[in-house]
């Protein structure tokens, strides 16, 4: 008989409330003879302030056993900035190898984009997810005084590369409309910019029937407002990713319905799936946070996982209850989460 | 009697149309007592292809004994990428230390943006232009191999940071709504994110009357689209000012309306102007290059070297041009400039 073992992060804010629908609806879409088992595992701010600690090297090894990682939010104003970003969040996507970082976008009918015309959106960005930017190198010097030199150094491997791009280009190939864009800036940043293309363009060698297309990050930021239709897949860096993929929720309604998987496809370690969104602390309890992002997150887990049906009846229920909102009644948390239920089970 | 020495370099592209209107425009606006005399520097693709130069030191030098620089565009498919950007754009923005990238963004009426609602948008980007990711510190290793590891160090000085912080506390002291936002990624670039923050809290303590703010990057992003009448001025680092700057373009009315400014406030070396746009060499010759935005950095310009009532005059008249546009009737770069050296004249 099957099983899912699952690591469950409510973390901070608004990450407990939206994990809870999220559970709620991953029970009512599993089929019967598959038994889920669920371990909550305390860290975020709350930890932080109690023991000091973001990660412990037992809470990561035990981590490891589980078939995936359901993560609410991180991240409390009460927290120094970056503490738990870098020691819980990064460390994760960074100790399981989470190298693919999979952020889908759709402007489902019926929801609120910022968006004259409201195109046809429907896109998915791949964002590297253990190297760049986010690496951690760097350092500072004469820290606070008036001759402070602090730097930041983007690390990037022909290995780390190559391995996001093949992923991506699979992604592509799968799609109807087979076509992938790769985001960089490799008139200014012409070390790992020409790296980046060198090695896409290489890989595309092998995928004659994928479309490709290079754009600078500024101007792919232009084409997310004024023809955001015009993307498929998008392939690229750590940072450029991150930016682009809280862009591109804004313009398909918003940061309540973007999810994400952190994903190690190699099966090494175990996956990552969380919303998006941030912990949100100021709607923290208010029963106001959207649970849409983390329910479609889980969706992506069951994806990953195998359970290719289940997925899609979340997302058709998803797109079903959009459709069905009508811009005036408001729903809690829990009533969202309670409707989605009920529409993935029957 | 008054005068001004100014560079112009035209470019690639369709730089060279637009730099063609921005001086029609320059010459009507200009008192009869003001002499301008002008040198044209031919720089770009053509003159590379030619010489295999970029910017040698003889013309650095030469440009260093104007008041300001005029540039169209630089930049063209025929020249890898990173050659002329990195050689001559961003040369010059180093080696006369334009450390505020001045990047305005206002919705002009009648004006077509791809905002539903038509949002009131009046900001001001103040990106830093010397430091940050575009040092063109960072090599590779084993280029081109399998191992190939290439890095991108983005490197930040107090001293620098500390400048454009000032600069744009000044400037949102003297706007109305006095309002400035600073741009970072402070919970993963901890390095340089923790120094300009501190660095900004510090100055920000010495003038009360200005509200301050933080966002993220991405978060900003989001703003932009779903929010930016909440901004005012912004502060940032120079690759987030280049992507924001860039993304504000596309919400205001399009890259055709974005000017900018390369400023060295210290008047140790001149400063230089240029639209936002590049050279656009799909649409190079055919006369529909909207010089509009080339136009507004000559008023940049005119601001910048005290003729304060010639740039309201041509600010204006772009005002009241962009009033007239019918969003049918299109016209060449040329009748653009014209019928904006008529108003301005008048
Ligand atoms: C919280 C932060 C560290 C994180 C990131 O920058 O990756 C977030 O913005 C995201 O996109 O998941
Ligand atoms: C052409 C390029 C080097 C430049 C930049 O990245 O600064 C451009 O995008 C800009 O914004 O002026």
């Amino acid at each position: 008989s099957r099983s899912i073992n699952l690591a469950v992060i409510p973390g901070d804010g608004i990450g407990q409330e939206v994990v809870a629908q999220g559970l709620k609806v991953l029970n009512a879409v599993l089929p019967q003879d598959v038994k889920l088992e669920t371990k909550e595992y305390d860290l975020g701010a709350q930890r932080w302030h109690r023991t000091g600690e973001t990660l412990p090297d037992a809470e990561l090894e035990a981590l490891k056993g589980h078939d995936a990682l359901l993560l609410g939010a991180i991240g409390d104003p009460s927290v120094p900035s970056g503490v738990l970003e870098r020691g819980l969040l990064l460390k994760l996507r960074f100790a399981f190898d989470h190298y693919i970082n999979l952020r889908p976008s759709k402007l489902f009918p019926n929801t609120a984009t910022p968006l004259a015309g409201r195109p046809d959106i429907d896109f998915v960005v791949v964002r590297e997810g253990t190297e760049g930017p986010y690496t951690g190198n760097g350092g500072s010097l004469r820290t606070g005084t008036e001759h402070e030199v602090a730097t930041e150094v983007s690390v990037n491997t022909a290995y780390g590369v190559e391995r996001v791009v093949r992923d991506a280009f699979e992604r592509a190939k799968a799609r109807p409309r087979k076509k992938l864009t790769l985001v960089h800036k490799n008139n200014v940043l012409v070390y790992a910019g020409h790296m980046w293309k060198n090695i896409f363009d290489r890989v595309a060698a092998e995928y004659p029937e994928v479309t490709t297309d290079y754009l600078h990050v500024d101007a792919a930021t232009i084409f997310f407002v004024t023809q955001p239709e015009r993307f498929d897949v998008i392939v690229t860096d750590n940072l450029f990713g991150d930016i682009l993929t809280d862009l591109a929720a804004a313009v398909t309604g918003g940061i309540g319905l973007a999810a994400s998987g952190n994903i190690n496809p190699t099966g090494t370690f175990p996956s990552m799936f969380e919303p998006v969104h941030g912990s949100a602390p100021d709607i923290a309890g208010s029963g106001k946070a959207d649970p849409t992002a983390t329910i479609l997150s889980v969706a992506l887990l069951l994806r990953h996982l195998g359970y290719e049906t289940e997925a899609v009846r979340i997302e058709d229920a998803v797109s079903a209850d959009l459709a069905g909102r009508d811009g005036v009644t408001t729903r809690t948390t829990d009533e969202i989460g309670d409707a989605l239920a009920v529409r993935v089970a029957s």
